[in-house]
């Protein structure tokens, strides 16, 4: 039997880093590369969180770890959205010390203000801090705020503030329409593409944004190209403000149409079974007895997200969804889950007779044609077997 | 084999039309009675139309017909709006006049002003004309136009204009709980369903006010009570202004929810299949060419929806979406579309973390409670074989 392979594209907080650790205890797969990119946090503290957990996790990999998208399709700056903090904490990792923890790589807060309230963004200029009156004077090139236009009254900043729109030029469905940028990411994806075709999954944790550019600049990759994305939601409500998108989706989602119609095989794994696998205490409660570094410091990242999504919403009484690490083990095991092909698009536009942006729904112009682009949505999971698996996987690991 | 039995609650606009005649076609079940509701028309309206096709397609029928909800469970004044007449035309069935047919029963305009420019409503005095003062004055106790309150930007009057909304006391998100309202149409499918229980079918193509009715009233009735309604969409875009919500479900969202709490068997028959049943000229010529009266009529009815539908998007290049013949169908032959159970509910307030009214998703609180109410949506259509029964079932009326 050979190897299954992985190349990961992840925008690394705590779910991403679960899965990684699930995938690391395995011993029926390789990841071949990791590919960092914006979303949960910036690209380049997700970047610092992936190294900082290898270093933890895996102390002699070799795993090549490289930059990806750090800003989405539509918009040349980007910061993560005080909704970070409340998940993920401010820096990503549940605001943990990875050092403590044996990681030679500090992973910063990232989320909060610098001493003269200015905020951290990826601009055009590469990450830095800026005041409000930079971000505005940014608008023209697009801005996103966690998914939103600084004019959007749901682009919440990292300190609980939203920007005076009359300060902002652009709106919710202004949209800056680039070429695709290459990137460090896209190389490493599309290079495990062009070398192992459909032996490698892409698994991609967060936005799509690397994923699209691949397909962008090397159309001809789709047909060999096998994608697992955590993201969308089909039949449940979505986890944004409107209750309709999912926040991957709604990060890029001119990007996650595109991968959508660009007739690669998808599989998504979205809220309809996330949502449907919750994880308590008792789990990471076995992690931090084994008394190891690494169980301990996965123990602490889970029980931090089971708090904050317990106190965020009833429906997560029992404990935190296993977003990321239900999409890693459907990237290994795909009857964890029951896909649905549907011709699955993401709206890119808000308003009447337009839609929702961010809605991952049938797109309508591709109902009644059979060989348009088809989508694999998982619409249902055995969350048991799937928790029973990811519990394995880790334990496997920390031993 | 003893005959499938059923009660029909129907607003009649043209697909209701053609879905009566197709079950009129068959003879292997018994339609017990007819509940005429508001909706695409007013209720009086609807009982008018289904009196006047009765005339002409089964004019020795015995078929009680009766009047049911005229208003929705939110609002105690209903108003048809414009899109009655652009998909059914201003009387309901496609401005065909049903005595040139051989029908008793006139159908007159009902969507249009009177000479004073007042407006034809349903309000707590009786269906009457209302100038727009009386109509903000009724505010109060709830006005429905087409399932929109007055003061929301989507209630479009049958003149095509808007209401100000300085002229009106509700808002979107404003309704007025009223207890269940035992009407005509409420007692006949109760008595149905005492009497045959799960061997007679509900079959609703309107909203579901007058369904609901029977089971507030009755609760213990759910547990022998099986319904086939034609509604919702879960994973197509919708066809309300928001994409999101269906017609329907938008004009009684409480209603529905509720329906859905009950525990009653329901089977939903949404845009996710009906989107996927066109009807062209094909079929409705051939029953023209028939020379009865009864197949003149209805290929003037299917006309006119194939029209009004290609006008209104390019999805229907192929023709009109069967939506109600396609739910009359299912409740005789299920097995023509695939049904997914699934904790759904219909949500009933639109705004951040709430939702969007009148869209069918699954319940957040129920989607880890294997035990709460479930309801069976139809997720996918064996549309050439629905389309050739229903051509077949209508071609043995017109015989």
């Amino acid at each position: 039997m050979s190897t299954r392979k992985l190349v990961l594209s992840v925008d690394t907080g705590i779910d991403d880093a679960l899965a990684l650790a699930a995938l690391l205890g395995r011993d029926d797969l390789e990841i071949v590369g990791i590919s960092c990119t914006y979303g949960n946090v910036l690209a380049e503290h997700a970047l610092r969180n992936t190294q900082a957990l290898l270093e933890v996790l895996q102390p002699d990999h070799q795993l090549p770890i490289v930059l990806g998208a750090t800003h989405p399709s539509w918009a040349a700056t980007f910061l993560a959205d005080a909704g970070c903090a409340m998940f993920h904490g401010r820096n990503g990792l549940g605001d943990v010390d990875t050092c403590e923890y044996g990681a030679h790589t500090a992973t910063p807060a990232i989320a909060s203000l610098d001493d003269e309230g200015r905020m951290l963004a990826h601009t055009p200029q590469g990450m830095r801090y800026v005041d409000r009156d930079e971000l505005a004077a940014l608008a023209g090139v697009g801005v996103s705020i966690g998914g939103y236009a600084p004019s959007d009254r749901h682009a919440v900043l990292a300190d609980g503030a939203t920007l005076d729109a009359a300060t902002t030029a652009i709106n919710m469905n202004t949209t800056v329409e680039a070429p695709a940028q290459r990137t460090a990411g896209s190389e490493l994806i599309a290079h495990a593409v062009r070398t192992w075709g459909p032996d490698v999954t892409v698994l991609a944790t967060g936005p799509l944004t690397d994923v699209d550019t691949v397909l962008r600049l090397e159309p001809d990759l789709a047909e060999r190209m096998n994608i697992v994305w955590m993201g969308g939601a089909l039949t449940v409500p979505g986890n944004c403000y409107d209750l309709v998108s999912e926040t991957n989706s709604i990060q890029d989602p001119e990007a996650a149409n595109r991968v959508c119609m660009s007739g690669a095989q998808l599989s998504v794994v979205g809220l309809d079974v996330t949502h449907r696998c919750l994880m308590g205490e008792t789990i990471p409660q076995r992690w931090s007895a084994t008394g190891t570094a690494a169980g301990m410091l996965l123990a602490r990242l889970a029980e931090f997200s089971i708090r904050a999504n317990r106190a965020s919403d009833a429906m997560f009484a029992a404990g935190m969804p296993l977003h990321d690490p239900l999409a890693a083990l459907v990237a290994v095991e795909p009857d964890l889950v029951d896909l649905w092909t549907l011709p699955l698009g993401v709206q890119t536009h808000t308003g009447d007779w337009t839609g929702v942006r961010g809605r991952t729904v049938v797109d309508n112009a591709r109902l009644n044609a059979p060989k348009a682009p088809h989508v694999r949505m998982a619409v249902n999971v055995h969350a048991q077997r799937s928790l029973d698996q990811f519990d394995l996987d880790v334990n496997r690991l920390l031993k």
